[in-house]
């Protein structure tokens, strides 16, 4: 047995933030403010402290500040995340003999008891004290710390006929100083190491666009190239959107390829989906040719650079039956008795186009090692976005593997999850290290749904590792409340998803023109799908929504409100299809109220009230506001206000309160 | 690298209860019906299965039954806590292509697809089965699976002309239920073994009546005995409490000895407190003489047994200066520069009848082994209750061991915690052992308070390991609400401990008998305290309460609802000086409702509002109550009624809901 053991006294447990017993990190972004709280405690009555340690993962050495006791047996600190990537923290606290030696000798000094044992006490504390500085071995550093102290624990030992002096110098801040510099921490306990993953600002506040570069050739029925996205670029900047991503950009397979509109057998100048991917020009690490260039690639990357604009790709593991692995790693599929390769299905449905990995391979390890260089292959030609296409139907495990091996090299890297599954599974990625994952906001249309769901998201323990991104429509999803084709309906879901989440994104020019025919009634799949064909966009359209999403996109990088989830607010209105919520900075300094019609066809009104006391403004005074949207300015008096809203003129307010 | 941990692809984790990620084990009680829940999911659509493993401590081999899926990803198990002691579980879950491939087989079937390589793939997990079959070694036990598996294998290989029947067979039960017997869990996740505690019911529930044998004599002035003790267990036993329990037993040190009202010198005839522990006639393991002899204590212990009473002593690890430890192991004991032994102080007190262990000691281990060697001992005389003093004193994990090594030999054994300390460290001793443990309950007298504080205690997670014990008195705490002395008081705070909590107890006959006064003005100490002398109690006086606590324990033996602290629910009511709360058996069979004025001097009355709707009362047609105290009988209709109560009358209602 560890011959210490029985005598670390100290308790550290429940240090936070932490997630499953510190089994996964916490998720931050730079710049944030990190609070990190314990509770320890010792038995008896002894004087302790309580150290926090962290460390940056580039650092090998912890650093060490004192925690502030803040009651209770509660400690506080707090540090500033001021690097991406991982930190690891820990809590170390110890029983500290000299400060109880201390606190009890001045009580009895003070009730005028001898305490001349109490001075050869503290003389042996500061001894022990000595000897340790002399081991630590940079003697020449701590010369000056070391003749301090066996000079104080003689004048202790020996106060002679200065009785008061020694008992001055065993109170005084010096001796204390000294000694805190090299306390006795034998017996100290420490708590498991924890980490937090601090991540770029844009994985906390991001505005994300999806387009097909395939779709953005200026003649119409031509195949769309990566120079074509360049002036694409030039349009999604002016909407206001900080990152695009692209669907897959590699060669497609021929073999069972899909016709429009997901038809079994395509004719010879179908295009395919860009999902099946691997063709004769290459896997995953290849571009398809009508694109472009590997160096066309690069150039569009830096293009969006330059914008401010983070472009992503999407990450699709899985194989067209024309992919180069299917040769080369037969064993990375399954095979079947018949000697052919299992297609993915979903009986008795047949995907026969695509080829699953087999994750339960023998050669796993080998599987898992080249599917992450895919990542780092594109991360190196300056990619830090990936959209990852149904995570949940690989394992986990190699998920945080992968993850944890991009983001050890770039640190900057976001992973979005595309998982619309099931809830513990979505936040199931979230913790293996998803920076983002796509949520259910796109299925949510009742007020009590959007209050429940988010209040969920955002004032839950699931918000430490789950991030949230609302996507009112994908190329896979056309929700049915979207088939009418009205922009005021297109409006209001764009404000929902824009101020409820702080990271939200459209898939365009679809969305901001109310493209709206599904492929058969009540289908979520569009018709005409640019999965599987050229589309021609017209963004000049005149029902185009693009000026309210420029709006909505400048609001949110002006108000510091909307740039964070955990800061939301819902309140009561006396009317279900209004919905109220605010966002606030922690200093009130920012305070935005949202109010939508969720109804979308009709003008609806009623009553507000909102939590002003939480605001700090007087009830009997008015207030000003301003609707962000409008400009316009009003005059508002007490918790409680009428509002008015009618689809035709406007989706909803953005007020900022002007306290 | 453990060459399957990546192919493991289900997860299984968030298993409850829990505490502390397995740290601690829950605590439950004989007979209880324990729920465990899991989440367990694998990626992909795969179908899987998720075990629950159960063994109790006295068994080599865990038994296994499957978990219930109860949708969204949640499973479900349930088993009966029948023998005492500790039990340990865990889940396992794995993916079951045998299941995966019968489902689908039998869609693409039904969809009228060819099957035939199906048919190939199902042979080579048929004849997998077998294989796993011949390997397990007891063939003998399992040779008609291993044939009929063989046989099936080779029907599914080689259908032959008869595709239909191998198709039969492949989707028969009889297969199916082969086939589970037998599944393949090479690629199990198996979530790490948890435990739970299972105490005596009367760890659940229990009133417990400390006395000081010494004050137990006939005759005034003359030193109660373990003989005299038989008589007052009589009287214990008509109040209808089932644990008495003993302050120290143990000879009494003379150095330093403590006069009456703590005076710091006594008299020749002073007897002393009985927490100085050991003299010249020995320490821990032997008993004050004038008690008696260890042979009377045993007789005390089984005449309690034959009253169903369980009876504690309690253990209290100081020594007074005179106990044979202080010279048999100095070091067990923190020596001073000049050769003293450091005894117990807060600055500037001194208690110098006291000296602590020194639990940093270099023989740390010894002093362990020997302190869990005076509770076992105690244990082999009969003892199965300990009432520790000051546990938080001592190192948390020293009672981790010994606790653990108690209830290893006796698992029937309650230890109470006296720890009136912060609430971290109280939580704290609950998860290292301690069957229950005093609580704050004393000092709580607002109706918010008492809402707030047994909130915590039964509605949060605290439960899991922490089991109030509500002491209205004890002999170090007489509060300020009864030194007026007043029997309805004493009434009202009686019938608070005994129906908020499952668990509840008092020191007498000083709380029947109403005794009051106060060392000084405002202080906790009793006058004339029995831990500083002998005193004598006339049982029958007029101004005892026993026949209200006679009643209310036999109340809270004939209700089950009362049995228990986790079925706590308070409502609402227009006064503050009515406190209403409930509680109520799962099936609702026993409802009780308590009304208590916390006044305790005026009369007071006021509305309550009960939750009808939960009990399955309908608001539209009267129901009867009784109050069990009066045995009136009244009808009530919704959720809304008045109540009265005088304090000369009665301190509260318990009404019994007859629905």
């Amino acid at each position: 047995m560890n011959p210490n053991l029985g005598r670390q006294r100290v308790v550290v447990e429940n240090v936070r933030p932490q997630v499953d017993a510190g089994r996964f990190a916490v998720k931050r972004a730079l710049g944030d403010r990190i609070v990190v709280e314990a509770d320890s405690f010792a038995d008896g009555h002894d004087i302790m402290r309580c150290n926090f340690l962290l460390r940056h993962e580039s650092q090998p050495q912890w650093t060490e500040s004192p925690m502030q006791p803040q009651g209770n047996d509660l400690w506080r600190s707090e540090f500033l995340a001021d690097q991406l990537g991982r930190y690891e923290y820990s809590v170390e606290a110890w029983i500290d003999h000299f400060h109880t030696w201390r606190y009890g000798l001045r009580k009895k000094h003070e009730a005028g008891q001898d305490v001349s044992v109490e001075l050869l006490i503290g003389a042996e504390l500061v001894s022990a004290a000595h000897r340790r500085v002399t081991q630590i071995g940079k003697r020449n550093l701590f010369a000056e710390d070391a003749k301090y102290l066996a000079a104080a624990a003689k004048q202790l030992e020996e106060p002679g006929k200065q009785p008061a002096d020694a008992i001055q110098l065993a109170l005084s801040d010096e001796l204390l100083a000294r000694m805190d510099r090299f306390p006795d921490r034998q017996f100290a306990t420490r708590h498991p190491t924890l980490a937090i993953t601090v991540d770029p600002l844009r994985a906390r506040f991001s505005a994300w666009y999806e387009f097909f570069p395939r779709s953005t050739a200026t003649r119409r029925g031509e195949h769309g190239t990566f120079k074509d996205c360049l002036s694409r670029l030039d349009y999604v900047q002016q909407l206001g959107f900080d990152v695009v991503y692209l669907p897959p950009i590699h060669p497609v397979g021929e073999a069972f390829r899909k016709g429009k509109n997901n038809a079994t057998s395509a004719r010879t100048d179908d295009v395919g989906s860009p999902w099946a991917i691997g063709g004769v020009a290459g896997g995953h690490r290849e571009i398809l040719p009508e694109l472009g260039t590997l160096a066309d690639f690069r150039s569009l990357v830096e293009a969006a650079r330059t914008r401010d604009i983070s472009l992503g790709i999407d990450i699709a593991f899985q194989c067209s039956p024309d992919h180069p692995y299917v040769k080369q790693h037969p064993n990375w599929f399954r095979a079947r008795p018949d000697g052919s390769i299992q297609y993915a299905e979903n009986p008795p449905k047949k995907y026969q186009d695509i080829f699953p990995f087999d994750f339960e391979t023998d050669d796993w390890q080998a599987l898992w090692n080249e599917l992450t260089e895919v990542v780092l292959f594109w991360a190196r030609q300056g990619v830090r976005v990936f959209r990852v296409d149904n995570p949940h139907t690989k394992p986990f495990d190699f998920w945080e593997f992968l993850i944890g091996n991009v983001k050890r090299n770039f640190p900057e890297t976001i992973f979005l999850s595309e998982a619309f599954t099931r809830p513990k599974i979505m936040y199931r990625l979230g913790k293996l290290g998803f920076t983002q994952s796509y949520s259910y906001f796109t299925w949510r249309t009742l007020k009590a749904e959007f209050i429940e769901y988010f209040t969920e998201l955002t004032q839950t323990p699931v918000r430490e590792t789950f991030r949230p991104n609302l996507w009112p429509n994908t190329p896979d999803i056309l929700p049915e409340y979207l088939h009418s084709g009205s922009p005021p309906v297109f409006s209001m879901r764009l404000l929902l998803a824009a101020t409820l989440g702080a990271n939200y994104g459209i898939y365009g020019p679809a969305y901001e023109l109310c493209e709206h025919l599904p492929r058969e009634h009540k289908s979520e799949e569009y018709l005409d799908s640019e999965k599987y064909q050229l589309r021609h966009w017209d963004l000049n359209s005149p029902r185009s929504i693009a000026p309210l999403i420029t709006k909505v996109n400048q609001i949110r990088r002006q108000q510091p409100a909307l740039q964070n989830d955990w800061n939301l607010d819902f309140h009561p209105t006396d009317n279900d299809q209004l919905l109220c919520y605010s966002k606030s900075t922690d200093d009130k300094s920012n305070i935005v109220v949202m109010v939508v019609n969720l109804d979308g066809h009709q003008e609806q009104h009623g009553f507000i009230t909102l939590p002003l006391d939480q605001w700090g403004i007087d009830h009997s005074r008015p207030f000003e506001i301003e609707d962000l949207l409008t400009g316009a300015h009003y005059q508002w008096q007490g918790p409680r206000e009428y509002v008015e809203l009618h689809p035709d003129q406007q989706p909803g307010h953005i007020f900022r309160i002007r306290g």
